[in-house]
């Protein structure tokens, strides 16, 4: 229960973000009203317990617009001139809904504030929905600066309702952060995705969980992502060029046998991989090594992970110090600092020489 | 335990997938011999149960070799002037290796059938070896005309006994393959990661599951991929020119608002989602629809979710029809054809309405 969102809830667009959100309120013991131009999207989200169509008296106290980019700016428009309520939105790209709204109704622009969870990728649709979709999920809230305290606030709830993580940053910057981290993802995965349309079967058979893992966003709603693309191709044209200027670079690395270009561009996708937060974002846990004797007979290894995984500490990494000289091997594992302790008596238990 | 590959196996190189497939051998009851110039790596692939070090005075009746690119040629000439074993390889390209070996020692091509498991991408080195890493797994197999038929049949034999399938074609086939479905997702991958590296922090805190995995295969060893990349540049320049061609086509479509293309790209990126086999390469089992009512109140949907949860039976899909002028729906649910029966009873018991 929330003490800020009492609730209602109207969600306009019953897809999969906004039954999602019906469903993660509905959880929250938020009422919540649906409404969507399609009555089989209707009824769907309302079967799955994600709120009841809404009636022409109700008077909810937030509205969340979950359209596709297209009417995001006419039905967040349409939505203030309709309620009284504070009104957000879920979509893609927060620059252009908000300029729209600033032209069109410069009166009530303070009890709007826009918002878009990173969540749900190739999946659509009420059937698709979860009230867990949110949860741990970055959820962006892009405040104007007309925006009330209790517009915020009551956005910044929602988030919180629906188990997501608040990053607030200003709408312009929002949309040149998701064509970096969401949009240019997508199309270099459908670039690789274009590939396999008509590839002959042979090679298909060797497909692995790589090439899966790349291509699993170019599953998504074309005719949504369309929309999306087009309405971010401001903030996507640079990111293009950069990526094109390294293929071309590439290419040219291939043809010439350069190692060094290659080996660069190669050490730069490693480090992009490094600069992902970690999955929720906060603060690493304090870390601690361990050490242990191994003698080097076959085998011994992995009787300590054996006995390592007895203690229930999970290992987060391995060092092996070698001396040559030595039969016996220094064994460095890295550990949450609070079950360091913990794992040395129980290894000790189990016959380990151990050392702090 | 195998009939055919009675063993000893030896390994030449203890790095993710030599240790891999010497804790498959082991697992089988294989005796495995190792080698690696790393004295840690060997001592650390040992530890792990992988085998021992190999001997001199060793006999294998299989000689597994698993180094990089770079040495791949003239290890497994190495091994083929050193033991009377049959030898393969498990490098990420084949054509190169096996015209080493014809140039090099034509009178024992016949004992070498090279190979390539599917399995393994951003991870490396012994410690991050598992006995089950190619458990249902493509295993390519590429024998040439020389190959005797007792080498092809144990190289199978040793697909099966580290539990892959095996898909055989021929060495040109199999690395425009992985051109395809390997080397040109790692590269576009790299692209999208090398975005990341210096990107803002508030732009890298809206990052959700998709450029995650979008990028994880971006992780591998760079020395490795470099090699990787640069010993299958002949088949990596036709893939690189249409991705070149279409992310041109993708660049003017934005500038010019060109809806048609941008869906036409996005639409084939979904095609080859769709091409990519089930996990298992094999065929789909036979599906049956089964039908049940809804009655149209919120909620309802999800209580036959839930129930036909109970039943333990997977819904691959669901199709929902709304008649507007019924209170009923009538939802389609699809179920493999043998669960089916079991299905219906268990709703029927539950109270719901079916139809066959």
């Amino acid at each position: 229960m929330s003490d800020l969102l009492t609730g209602p809830v109207e969600v306009v667009g019953a897809g999969l973000l906004g039954t999602s959100i019906g469903l993660a309120c509905r959880r929250a013991g938020v009422q919540t009203f649906l409404h969507d131009l399609s009555a089989e999207h209707l009824r769907t989200a309302s079967g799955l317990g994600a709120g009841r169509p809404r009636r022409p008296d109700d008077r909810p106290q937030l509205v969340v617009v979950a359209v596709p980019p297209d009417h995001l700016g006419s039905e967040i428009v349409a939505a203030l001139r309709r309620t009284d309520a504070v009104v957000t939105d879920v979509g893609s790209i927060k620059s252009e809904p908000l300029q729209t709204v600033g032209e069109q109704l410069p009166d009530l622009l303070a009890r709007y504030v826009g918002g878009h969870p990173m969540a749900g990728s190739e999946r659509s649709g009420p059937l698709a929905a979860s009230a867990a979709l949110f949860d741990g999920r970055p959820w962006a809230i892009t405040p104007h600066d007309e925006a009330t305290p209790h517009a915020v606030s009551l956005v910044e709830e929602l988030v919180r309702v629906c188990g997501a993580v608040p990053v607030t940053l200003d709408p312009g910057e929002h949309d040149r952060a998701v064509a970096r981290i969401s949009h240019l993802p997508h199309l270099l995965a459908v670039l690789v995705a274009g590939r396999l349309a008509d590839a002959p079967d042979s090679h298909l058979a060797l497909s692995g969980q790589g090439v899966r893992d790349v291509t699993r966003v170019a599953g998504g709603d074309p005719a949504l992502w369309e929309q999306i693309v087009r309405h971010n191709a401001e903030a996507l044209r640079g990111l293009l060029a950069e990526v094109r200027e390294e293929l071309d670079a590439l290419q040219n690395a291939l043809s010439d046998g350069d190692r060094d270009v290659l080996g660069a561009l190669l050490a730069r996708g490693v480090a992009g991989t490094e600069a992902i937060p970690g999955k929720h974002g906060g603060p690493a846990h304090a870390m601690r090594s361990v050490f242990v004797s191994v003698p080097d007979h076959p085998g011994e290894l992995a009787r300590l992970f054996a006995d390592a995984g007895v203690a229930g500490v999970n290992i987060e990494d391995v060092h092996i110090d070698h001396d040559p000289g030595r039969p016996v091997g220094l064994v460095e594992l890295l550990v949450e600092e609070a079950r360091a302790e913990h794992l040395l008596a129980s290894l000790e238990s189990q016959g380990w020489i151990t050392h702090r």
